[in-house]
């Protein structure tokens, strides 16, 4: 049951909302630029977690904390019954420590690593709650605005993972929103699961003349590659994988005693990313065994390590928070499309809640790069930061009083 | 022409020579000590080989010098006929700078890194030339003693190769002894050849999901490590191929831009490896052609980097310096066998030199380790000297005065 988009972009609330999120754009440039400099590498994002609640208390949500895995939450209740919605935006960059997050600024122009990549989207959450306070808008369903860890790389989602699993949010969401990257129009309703591996083989090794007949497992691994090279994966729904990192072997007059390989395994789609883990699976067993069979003397062990597991999923085009997002990205002049990532919506659409990512706005580049950089032109920047506010507030109803 | 051994066994010049090598025997354990304690890492013999041409001197050997390419080299005339027979022993250790050499001894065990290969085998020399001359043994050829560079690893024999196909002695050497190795009754009369490549397959690289379908270097090795591992070489003559070290990719979200592995090949015989060298070559082509045709966009590119060419070869059972050699130890006690082994002899028997290698006695281990050791007790190692001074002078001939 969503409500015309029209009326809630004609109501005064909401349109004394983006006069806010107007007249405060300054404010929130700067709350960007003050964010990216509080670096957040990898597995340590807790200064900018601390900085980011203490921002939450500031605004007066409410049940304002910092959960088991480091996520920062903060309620904005509804007048409705009691139906949670979530908008996210991840905390961590990609960026080790050590790494110089001093923003640049030319005209419009941001430069910092990170500075886009979520930070723009954790300024834009408290640009939300600002506007939508200064407005008196009331939605229908509660808010939980989410300053969450671990989207990036090995984080694995571990965030949001924990939010939607664990925490005490578990159960209780209705829709998820995260609020990464730039450009609204394309939303994420596909979540390109993936998994990720460590394949490797171990031998006893020897010398390389005098040994000659030991099982090898660099045979085993190029078993295993020549394999992968040939297997057959769907089109649609689009299906990949790739090996990556490779090493093995300690001098050229030796029989490695073990050879490895990374492997990146992708699928839009749950069912084919199982029937691909099979497949690679296999592979990697068969080679350990043929060049165990093969070799005069040792045998070939396969350790297979799981570095990353990322679900599938698909939001259905016909769910509220697509029909709503669809409505408002149009309300704003953009054309919607749709399109399969990997974000933090992976989780809430591998559980069934209905979820997407948004782009908040603005234009920008070189995104994981020590160059990364975003122009917050200001009729750009609020074109999309209002679009995403409609959508929000479509999403979790805009409370009538009558 | 060998002399009957008996005959240089029995001759009052050899047995005052065999009593020097005797009563000088802890002034060549110094000696030992000493030179160990002088780095020589691989590339980085200079300052060994300055000691060794001080020592060349001090013992009055004629043409002393240090070539072009580092080694040292110092004559013995002979009274015969100007035919030259060469006994080296090789400056360089495997220990890369750094390497604490301090020799530490425990009665007759001596241990520290290099000091039986060939540390040994270069005082074995200094004692030879010491025993000759205060026996007066005179010898048909003239002796050319040779302290020379690069025999281990990547050295890739280059000292040997200088001196006998560019240095002033080139195209004059009729026998060549190299002194390395302890237990002297296993006598090295066939080299074997090794080839060594960096075999590297390059292409486009990108993104694992957004760029699936472009050619990957990983599934180009992969089809050449499983074509090695299926080629067939021969028992006999001992032929052998080995994938050791290998690399590739940076991130395990990316297609690689190179995967890379090193190959080491051998055999005892020439056209045994030359034609193994061909099949591998043939092996990597395809790979990279094969990957080429298997992607939907980008190509393999493949480069062949050789680190290593030591030639094969072997010296006929009935060349004078074996009957010699296998006559001496023969005498002293030992029961003489033939086996096949990298060594500085792999050149000269490419070159159809007659050559072998020979240990210089006493008893070790740990080679090429930080722990490796010798023991030189008295009777043993003196056992071993004893008969490789004779088998040189039997290949050398002993001036017969009459």
């Amino acid at each position: 049951m969503t409500q015309d988009m029209t009326e809630i972009t004609a109501a005064p609330a909401f349109q004394a909302a983006t006069a806010e999120l107007r007249s405060t754009h300054d404010a929130f440039v700067d709350e960007i630029v003050e964010l990216t400099q509080i670096p957040a590498p990898p597995f340590a994002e807790e200064v900018r977690a601390k900085a980011y609640e203490a921002k939450f208390r500031a605004l007066g949500l409410e049940e304002v904390g910092n959960d088991a895995i480091g996520n920062v939450t903060g309620l904005r209740r509804g007048r409705g019954n009691g139906r949670t919605i979530v908008v996210a935006a991840h905390l961590d960059t990609v960026f080790p420590a050590g790494t110089d997050v001093t923003v640049r600024r030319e005209g419009t122009v941001l430069r910092a690593p990170g500075v886009g990549d979520d930070t723009r989207g954790l300024a834009a959450l408290l640009a939300f709650v600002r506007a939508l306070g200064a407005g008196g808008v009331e939605t229908e369903a509660d808010i939980l605005f989410v300053g969450d860890v671990g989207e990036e790389g090995k984080g694995d989602l571990r965030g949001v993972r924990h939010l939607l699993t664990e925490g005490p949010w578990a159960g209780k969401v209705e829709a998820f929103f995260t609020i990464d990257g730039l450009e609204p129009s394309e939303i994420v309703t596909t979540a390109v699961g993936s998994l990720r591996y460590r394949i490797g083989f171990a031998g006893p090794g020897g010398h390389s003349f005098a040994a000659f007949g030991t099982a090898n497992p660099a045979y085993a691994l190029g078993q295993l590659l020549t394999g992968m090279a040939a297997l057959d994966v769907p089109k649609t729904p689009r299906t990949t994988y790739s090996a990556s990192v490779m090493g093995g072997g300690t001098s050229i007059n030796a029989i490695p005693e073990e050879a490895w390989v990374e492997i990146d395994l992708r699928s839009e789609e749950a069912g084919a990313l199982q029937a691909l883990d099979a497949q690679v699976r296999a592979l990697a067993e068969a080679a350990a065994r043929d060049e165990t069979a093969r070799a005069e003397t040792g045998e070939i062990a396969l350790t297979m390590q799981r570095s990353g597991a990322r679900p599938a999923g698909t939001t259905p085009d016909d769910a509220r928070i697509v029909q709503a997002t669809r409505a408002a990205l149009t309300a704003f002049g953009f054309t919607p499309s749709a399109r399969a990532a990997s974000t933090d919506a992976n989780i809430p659409m591998s559980l069934g809640i209905p979820a997407l990512c948004l782009g908040s706005g603005g234009t920008g580049g070189r995104a994981h790069s020590l160059d990364e950089w975003i122009d917050v032109e200001e009729e750009t920047s609020l074109r999309g930061l209002n679009a995403a506010l409609a959508a929000i507030v479509a999403t979790a109803g805009l409370w009538a009083r009558d």
